[in-house]
């Protein structure tokens, strides 16, 4: 909210011709993403007046934050002169989404917009699926060869560097348009000027291929602090690079995606409040429904033991706290391994490992939580029968919870299934009737009813 | 697991003194990432002798992966002379990381093998609480004056720029210290070498205190796309930058934080591995606890139903399946607004929109439930009034839970406490027992008990 004010400014210097230059006051502390959010707000009129009054390396850099389609209904209605400059500024990353957002025919337009080489590279680039290295990868890198000099290296940034997307890591690459190294800029720039960028090169690098999916290049890009990591096709050519401020987007999202799974819905695709109601419901009916078709089966098991509720009614009010807190240990555990496998600190490899600490930390658990049952139910007056099999069900249902939700995500994961789909609600629900079965078993055992 | 064969060969390497080579044949192709997983596995007294065998600048990047206890144990065993050494190549949030993380007798020994201006600058970082932009903070950065040349700027990254983090960016200060702007390498690059610095120099930059949280640090690396960000004190002078790299971590961080605390655990302060089942156990225990303590009161409630259960036993099979559907809903909405409030998309102040939204699509998933639920009931071939009242209560259960779960995240964010506390867990067992008060009420109502 705090940029309304400013949109109101902006809006109101857009109609003043009396100062002119009041408008660029307003504009000059904005950095692009600031500038970004007063767009979002703004009229699709206005927006186009005053993306034709910024400089224009300002105006791409701002649409680079907007979300595809309201990137293209700007350069769709910009001038025909102004919207084939304004692309060329854009990253082609930022390109490559917008036109797999937007209709094949209107991006099959923006297209001719570009020019013949690039367009080329746009459309290879959009063939990748998203989700994947290359949906991420940027054509707009630095690629040298081994022999030039420090100095030519230079001058051939200073060429192109304008277009680049860094020019902290210049990528060497030889004929046949493989990948042979890095360099650094920095290293260029310590070097005396005709050192040969083959004694500057590090040749062993990491790179990824362009089908790699976009979780494990993350991690990558985490574990070896990279701030860029050039991608290859199955050709070993070099086809781009990905820049790690695309990769703290894919970070943010997946941690988004995680929990909300683990909160027990089909992740958004979009912005809290970009989401309407329809597609809110949508998310979160499919597996409401799932739940309630697997929880229904805790009232069959319930009916199966109604002639001991009848005869032990007193065993009925324990119900919700026994089969809750089976759920409640069910939970805590689904979602530290859900996240430690996403993060790759766990694999199905290690399942015994995890059993044995979850277990033993279970059967710590099982024993203060069997222990405080009994002396909750004692204060209901029930006998110490009751009180019993209350507390050796907790105990059980702790332990049993601590089972199921130690192997499923693991067991998932091997399956190549996301075991973010375990969710906290489906473990709950899971460990509901069994922790029934529990609870009445030991009832039937030692109150013999 | 797949360094295991690495660290092996690596072993037997330093012990052939036949092949001296064949130790660096092994460790060439490998990254720093890589050896520190390497040195993890290896005995104390091999790390040794590998790391004095490493370049240097190898071993500090090396030891930059690794947990700060097992950084200290290296140096704190290494010669006297290359202690010091390898103590200056790292940086300087490393360093403060590892003091602050050992003890303070140790942590003054460890101070005297540095240079006494660094030394400085790093008993200055290390007055700034964790978890701020000032514990985040390296002072291995460039700084340079407004009157400098491009040619002078790079003649002085060609002296300092060994030691610096990051070099893309200079940061320019007066003579106070204060920050004034920042020039790219690629301007200075691509400007003529006699243009004068403060021609190139961008002064509308953002900069953050050192006091600010590191998630907000997060947020705004992450909303303009940033790769450093300086940082000032009170008196608005700069003291370092923070790099994306450890933002990264940061965001990686508290994703998982945020995951584990929606489970209903404390969160790990250590990956899954290194933490003992003691700290699983307390973790864990402490929420349980509070859930059960929390989740005991619907046993009472329960309790003062009892003579409509003995009344209609049916009823009782159908408790799980109610409250269980409450929370699963609750866990949902929960889930999805507290990473909402996480990543700043949603405030307090959005607190109608959201109650608004969520009563709306809660509306539509109540009414999709009761209905199911009515047909659930009467395959249980109960009697009409019976399915009403099944399909009645989860209806009013699926609004309730609505309402709970949309308000409550909101409300502890404005308390400044951290909305994650509201867990799945805690939801579901906030609204179980006001689910049995609906339920049973609409029993009474409709059925006359």
């Amino acid at each position: 909210m705090q940029y309304e004010g400013v949109r109101q400014q902006i809006v109101a210097a857009m109609t003043d011709t009396t100062h002119p230059h009041h408008l660029y006051e307003l504009i000059q502390p904005l950095q692009p993403y600031d500038m970004s959010e007063v767009i979002r707000e703004m009229e699709h009129d206005q927006v186009l007046t005053l993306i034709m009054k910024l400089p224009i390396a300002f105006a791409a850099e701002s649409l680079e934050h907007l979300e595809p389609d309201l990137q293209y209904k700007i350069i769709h209605h910009l001038e025909q002169k102004m919207a084939p400059a304004l692309l060329k500024q854009l990253s082609s990353d930022t390109i490559v989404d917008m036109l797999l957002a937007i209709h094949p025919l209107q991006a099959e337009k923006v297209l001719t917009l570009l020019p013949a080489d690039y367009r080329k590279k746009i459309d290879d680039l959009m063939t990748y699926p998203e989700e994947t290295a290359g949906s991420l990868t940027t054509v707009d890198y630095i690629s040298a060869r081994a022999h030039w000099t420090g100095e030519q290296a230079l001058r051939h940034i200073r060429k192109v560097g304008h277009e680049a997307e860094i020019v902290s890591y210049i990528y060497v690459t030889n004929i046949r348009g493989e990948l042979v190294g890095i360099v650094s800029l920095k290293e260029i720039i310590l070097a005396s000027p005709d050192t040969s960028l083959s004694n500057l090169t590090t040749t062993d690098i990491i790179s990824v291929p362009a089908e790699m999916g976009q979780e494990e290049v993350a991690q990558i890009f985490s574990n070896y602090d990279l701030y860029a990591l050039p991608v290859v096709n199955q050709q070993k050519r070099l086809i781009g690079i990905i820049t790690i401020d695309d990769v703290v987007d894919v970070i943010q999202e997946e941690a988004t995606e995680d929990v909300q799974k683990l909160g027990g819905s089909q992740p958004l695709t979009e912005p809290y409040f970009r989401t309407s109601v329809w597609k809110l419901y949508s998310s979160r009916i499919i597996w409401l429904l799932v739940l309630f078709v697997g929880g229904a089966y805790t009232a069959n098991v319930l009916s199966s033991y109604q002639g001991e509720i009848q005869k032990v009614i007193i065993l009925s009010v324990f119900i919700p706290l026994l089969i809750g807190t089976g759920g409640n240990t069910g939970s805590q555990i689904v979602s530290t391994l859900v996240r430690a496998v996403g993060i790759g600190e766990v694999a199905f490899g290690d399942m015994l490992r995890v059993v044995k600490k979850e277990l033993m930390t279970g059967l710590l658990l099982g024993l203060s939580l069997g222990i405080i049952a009994y002396f909750r139910a004692m204060t209901m007056k029930v006998s110490i029968q009751v009180g019993c099999v209350v507390s050796l069900s907790a105990m059980l249902i702790v332990l049993w919870a601590t089972f199921v939700a130690a192997i499923l995500p693991l067991i998932l994961h091997r399956l190549r299934i996301d075991p973010a789909v375990v969710s906290g609600p489906l473990i709950t629900t899971l460990v509901d009737g069994t922790g029934l079965v529990i609870y009445f078993s030991i009832a039937k055992m030692i109150l013999h009813i």
